[in-house]
């Protein structure tokens, strides 16, 4: 069994001042932005896109609080909660708006939603194969299962930062932190793929060895989710 | 002037088990943890210890809902807001924890908190500082100021990575993204502090060049708050 997930390339730094509300471009009718001419008062709830599921329609249009046409970070954070019905951390969030913010608006269309929906869909299913113990959550030998089968050597010290670094946060002094939610989870796994990328990239004779200068290691340590 | 702030080495992997509660090291009293044969039910408020500053023991006392006589990042986070009333990051809640948790409990006991209180409102004195406009948050020119004062040389680029990785999610594609909330603009500062120095230390010879294999560089990384 395969786990494959999205290049979480980050897309800070080049934002072009394109259009929010991506969603127009399914039917190739005009962006909202565009329409200076037709002052208009939220909320603005245009029907569906063509060939559009009418259930992730009416979900988008429900998160889309503002009826902008387009998700902000703070609705997407809104909307998304984990099994225990704690919010994603708004770090995950915006780690997927940069993954399927297709014109880099900064904010989640209704094209770039039913990806994102597709994408949260699968992971779903990965949290659920490895928590194995069905604790709604991944604890430490779930995490190393879960590492090892996406193809990545972690040591044991590596796994143990892991684990306390996503985990949210030890309740008691006594036995390993709780387990990782599966916001969290997504996140770690993205942030090590992210980096060990980034890694092999710099260690271009692939001797598990990389020269780095201060720029290069801040912009690869900082861009990652 | 000169801004000082303390080294967030990261605890995650050498937790002891040692005591919760280490207000009690304050008075010699017995941590509650020992005190098996006395079963008993929260809230449980002991007294302020010793030459403890009554309005910080009862803040504390306040935040600590359970009354197990230690904060733990839960707890934490529910009480630490910015100036905008938005919770304190997890991640930033955990990072504090991490710098003042001295007896690596995973919580924060009395004196921890003392300390964690004067840290914070020491920051806020630096973050009113460069907050030029009084906006409440720090934006890009302020943050770049900020860097420089510190002694951090960082890029354009590396400033506007950090702008976009800090702020709370850009609400439109039109413009810069909205600036920074002081408990993420702690955090950065504390992660470009770690980053660097781990980045000095590994540079041995100081010429700007660092060699490191998978393992250094994703201990380095994953360790940064």
């Amino acid at each position: 069994m395969a786990y494959h997930y999205k290049d979480s390339s980050s897309n800070y730094v080049h934002r072009s001042h394109s259009h929010a509300g991506s969603y127009n471009s399914y039917t190739g009718s005009h962006d909202h932005h565009n329409s200076n001419s037709h002052p208009r008062s939220y909320p603005y709830q245009p029907g569906p896109p063509v060939g559009a599921d009418p259930q992730l329609w009416q979900w988008f249009a429900a998160v889309d609080t503002d009826g902008s046409g387009a998700l902000s970070v703070t609705e997407l954070q809104q909307a998304l909660v984990n099994g225990n019905w704690s919010h994603f951390d708004l770090d995950t969030v915006k780690m997927l708006v940069n993954i399927f913010d297709a014109n880099h608006s900064g904010t989640i269309g209704f094209a770039d939603f039913a990806r994102l929906w597709k994408y949260i869909a699968e992971w779903q299913g990965v949290f659920k194969h490895f928590d194995k113990d069905h604790s709604g959550s991944i604890e430490g030998r779930e995490l190393a299962e879960a590492m090892r089968s996406f193809g990545y050597n972690l040591s044991p010290a590596l796994l143990t930062i892991l684990q306390y670094k996503y985990a949210p946060g030890a309740t008691s002094a006594y036995g390993p932190p709780p387990g990782i939610t599966f916001d969290r989870f997504v996140r770690a796994c993205v942030t090590v793929k992210t980096l060990t990328e980034a890694f092999q990239k710099v260690d271009t004779d692939h001797d598990g060895w990389a020269q780095l200068n201060y720029e290069e290691f801040m912009k690869i340590t900082l861009t990652a989710p």
